[in-house]
C-alpha cells in the first residue's frame, strides 16, 4: 500500500480523519476527551440520542470480525441518528488494495460520509483516507498491529476520570506488546499527554524491539512492572501466540503474567486496572479482578460509545464548517 | 447454571423480566393480552410506529439461529422506536455461562436496556436475568426445551380473539410435546387462564413423562385427541427426531399425526388450528390446512409482533415508574 | 413456477410492482426517471432523508448474495424512513417455491409492505407478486438471467442526464449478453425509449440466440461494436463462464473484449461508458477506464439509490391513493 499523505488534522487544527494517535496534538486529544464527557449518559439514565448526524450515512467496513468494536461504532452512530450500514468484507490477499478501493468508491457514490475501517493490514485506514473523496472521513477501528486510536482515546478518557493529572503517572502495560495495536496507540497517547513512566511487561518474545524509541521500559516480571504502578493495562493474549511464539500453556502464562489476586497482592489500592476486552477469563486476567473494585473494564466499554460519538460529531462538525 | 432467584414480577405486580409462563398470575397475563390489543394495526392500515422506547437499546442475543423469532423481536423493537442490535452468538459448551456473562456485562455497559435471549440451554434466560443489572430486563425468546413465553402469550391472544371464554375450552396439542418449549409454555398459560381439558397427542416416545403433573391427558391417536376439540395446536416436528427417537418416515408421521384434510374430517367447524411456525409442509401439517379457513397461523404471526411490543412497553413502563 | 398473472401496472397506469422492464410503457419509465431526479442529493450536499415511507416495512429477501444491490435497496429504504429487514435466505432446489411462499405469507403477516426479491430463478419475483396480498408490492432485484429492472432504470437515468435524446443513440453492450439479466432489461428499456441502434458484442457462445427478436445487432469484434457508439455498457464476466463456456483466459478475454485504453482508442470523445458493477479489474474493464473521464460508473451507483427511492415512493403513493 502507498504511504499515506492525507493529514488527519486540517489547517484549522480540526479532526478530518482519525487514523492513528501518533502526531495528534495534546490539545486535540484533550478536546476529544472533553467532548466525550458531553456524550456520557447521566448516572441511571438511558443513553442519549442526539440528531447531530441525522441524514448522514456511516459505513462499517470490517475486513476482520469484531463483534465488540463493530457494535460500539454501530451504537455510537445510531445514537447520533445516522443511518448505519455494516459490511462484513471478505479480504483476499490477491485482490487487496485495488478491490478495497472499488468498495470505497462505490460506497462514496452511495452517499456514505464516514467510513469505519477494521483491517488486518497495517496502514489500511490511511490508505482508505488517502483515496477518499474530500468530504469523506475515515476512522481507524484497528489496522493490523499498527493502531487502534479510538481504543487509546477511551483508555485515556477512563484513566483521566480517576487520575486527572497524567504527568506523574506510572503505567504498566502487560501482555503481547509487540503485536498489539492497542499497546502502540496507548503508548503514543500516554506520552503525548505527559506520562513519562511507562513499563511494558511480557515474555521476551512479546516485548517490542524498539522499546527505547517508544519511550517505554521493558520489564521481564510482573512484580517489576507493577511496582508502585498507578494504572495497569492488560492486553488480550491470543491462544495461537502462546502456542507458537511462546510454547507455554495458558496456565503458565496466567501464573507469570496474569492479573490474578496472587500476582496483584502488592498493587497500590488506588491503582486502576484496564483491559480492552474481550477478556480471556483465567488467562491474562481473572474474572474476580476484571469485575473487581480496582477494575474499570466496564467503564471502558461505556466510555467507548461516548468517545466514538465525540469523534464522529467533531469530524461531522469540521466538515460542515460548524 | 445457578438456580434463578430474580422474580419476573416485582412487588407492585409489574413485569420486570419475561422468563417463563409458570407462575405468571392470570391477571398479569390478561393485562398483557389487553395491552397487546392496543398494538394491533387497524385492518388494512400499516403497522403502528410509536415512540415508547425511543432512546432505548434492545439487544437480541441469539445463541441459536431463528430467522422468524429474531425478526419479530426486531420489528417489535423498531416499531417502538428503539435502537436494535442483533448478535448471532456462537455457543461453545466449553465456555458457556461465564463467557455469556462477559457478553451481558459488556452490552449492559454499552447502555442496553432490554435483552432478548434465545439459547439452547434450559434456564439460560433466567441465568441472564439473575446476573443482569437492576435496570435491565431480560426476555426469554426460547431456552432449550424449557419455555417460550412470548409464543404462549401470542397463542393465548390469538385464541382469545376467537374464543373469549377459556373455562370450557378443549385444547389438543399435537406433536413433540416432550421436547417442546412451546408446548410447555402453552400448557402453563392455558391452565392459568382456566382451561381444564388439555390433551397431548403424539407417538409414545414424544409424550411427556409427567402428564399428570402437567395436568394434561395423553392421547395415542389423533382421533382421540381431536374429538370435540375447540383448539388444535400443531407443533413443528424435527426430522432428526423422527429418524432417531421414532424411526418413522415423514409420510408415516403425516398419516398418523399430521393435520391433513383426511385426519380433520370430523373436526368441529369452529375449531381453531394453530402452529408456531415455520411449518413443515406435508409433515405435521398440510398447506391447505395451514392456510385454510380454520387456521389462524398467520394471525399468530401478526399477533406475535403486537404481543412483543406490549411486553417491551410494559417492562419499560415499569422500569421508568410510568 | 406458475406463469405470473398480476400486472405490474394498475388500471390507473400506476406502478404496483416492479418485475420487469418488458411491457412498461415509455411514459411510465419517463415518470420514474423524472421522479428519480427529485431524490438526487444536491452537489456537495449529504443524501436526502424524507419521511415518505415512515412506518412502512421493507423486507429484502436475498436468495443470492449481493452486497451492492442489497446495500442500495437498504439505503434507499432508510432514506425514505422505512423500517428495513434484510433476510439472507437459503435456497434449496428441493423446497423452492412452496417454502418461499411460507416466507412471503409470514412476512406479510408481520406487516411488511414492500418485498425486494433477489433470486436465482427466472420469474421468481413475479411468482412472489402473483401470490402476494393486494396491499403488498414486490420489487425485482434480479431474478436468474431474466430481469433486473432497477438496474436498467438507473442506466437509463444515467444516460439521459448526458444524452437526453434517445432516438438517435447508438448503444453497444459488451460481454455475456446471453446470461445477463442486466443486458435483457437494458435492451428492453432502450428500445422502449426509442433507441434503434443497439449492438451486442461478445464471443459467439455468449451472444443471444434471439438477437433479431430482441432487436439488437450482434457484433463479433469490439471494433465493430464500438464504431461510432454514443454509449458503451460493459457487463461483468464470470470467471467460471470464461473457463467453461469459452475456455479462454482472463487475459485473452481482456485483449479481445475488455474496455482498455488500446481497445477504446477510436471511441468518440463524448461516448459514455457504463458498468453495473462490481467490476473485474483488468478483465472486462481496466480501472483507468472505469474511473476515467468517459466513465459514468460511479454516477450509476449514486443514481441507483435515487431510482430505488423513486420506485418505492411511487408504489407507496399508488397504494395509499396519494
Amino acid at each position: 500500500m502507498n504511504t499515506p499523505s492525507v493529514p488527519q488534522v486540517d489547517a484549522q487544527g480540526s479532526l478530518r480523519h482519525l487514523l492513528t494517535v501518533d502526531g495528534l496534538p495534546a490539545d486535540l486529544i484533550r478536546e476529544i476527551l472533553d467532548r466525550t464527557a458531553t456524550f456520557l449518559p447521566d448516572p441511571g439514565a438511558p443513553p442519549r440520542k442526539v440528531p447531530l448526524l441525522r441524514g448522514a450515512t456511516v459505513v462499517n467496513l470490517f475486513f476482520e470480525p469484531s463483534t465488540r468494536t463493530r457494535t460500539t461504532f454501530e451504537l455510537a452512530a445510531k445514537r447520533l441518528s445516522a443511518d448505519v450500514l455494516t459490511l462484513q468484507m471478505e479480504h483476499s490477499s490477491k485482490t487487496k488494495g485495488e478491490h478495497d478501493l472499488d468498495t470505497l468508491f462505490t460506497m462514496q457514490a452511495m452517499g456514505a460520509n464516514i467510513f469505519v475501517i477494521r483491517h488486518p493490514d497495517n496502514g489500511a485506514a490511511a490508505y482508505f483516507a488517502d483515496n477518499a473523496a474530500p468530504d469523506v472521513a475515515v476512522l481507524n477501528a484497528g489496522d493490523g498491529s499498527h493502531a487502534h486510536p479510538t481504543q487509546a482515546l477511551l483508555d485515556m478518557f477512563t484513566i483521566r476520570r480517576h487520575k486527572p493529572d497524567f504527568t506523574g503517572l506510572r503505567v504498566a502495560i502487560v501482555g503481547d506488546i509487540r503485536h498489539s495495536r492497542v499497546a502502540h496507540s496507548d503508548i503514543a497517547a500516554l506520552r503525548t499527554l505527559g506520562v513519562t513512566d511507562i513499563r511494558v511487561v511480557a515474555p521476551a518474545p512479546l516485548l517490542p524491539d524498539n522499546a527505547a524509541t517508544l519511550g517505554v521500559h521493558p520489564c521481564a516480571t510482573l512484580a517489576d512492572g507493577l511496582d508502585d504502578a498507578d494504572v495497569v493495562i492488560a492486553l488480550r493474549i491470543q491462544h495461537e501466540r502462546m502456542q507458537q511464539a511462546l510454547d507455554i500453556s495458558p496456565a503458565d502464562y496466567r501464573r507469570d503474567f496474569g492479573l490474578t489476586a496472587d500476582n496483584l497482592v502488592s498493587l497500590k489500592p488506588d491503582a486502576l486496572i484496564l483491559h480492552p476486552g474481550p477478556i480471556n477469563r483465567g488467562v491474562e486476567i481473572d474474572p474476580d479482578i476484571a469485575y473487581g473494585p480496582q477494575s474499570v473494564v466496564l467503564e471502558q466499554v461505556r466510555n467507548g460509545i461516548a468517545v466514538r460519538m465525540a469523534v464522529m460529531a467533531m469530524i461531522a462538525g469540521a466538515r460542515s464548517g460548524a
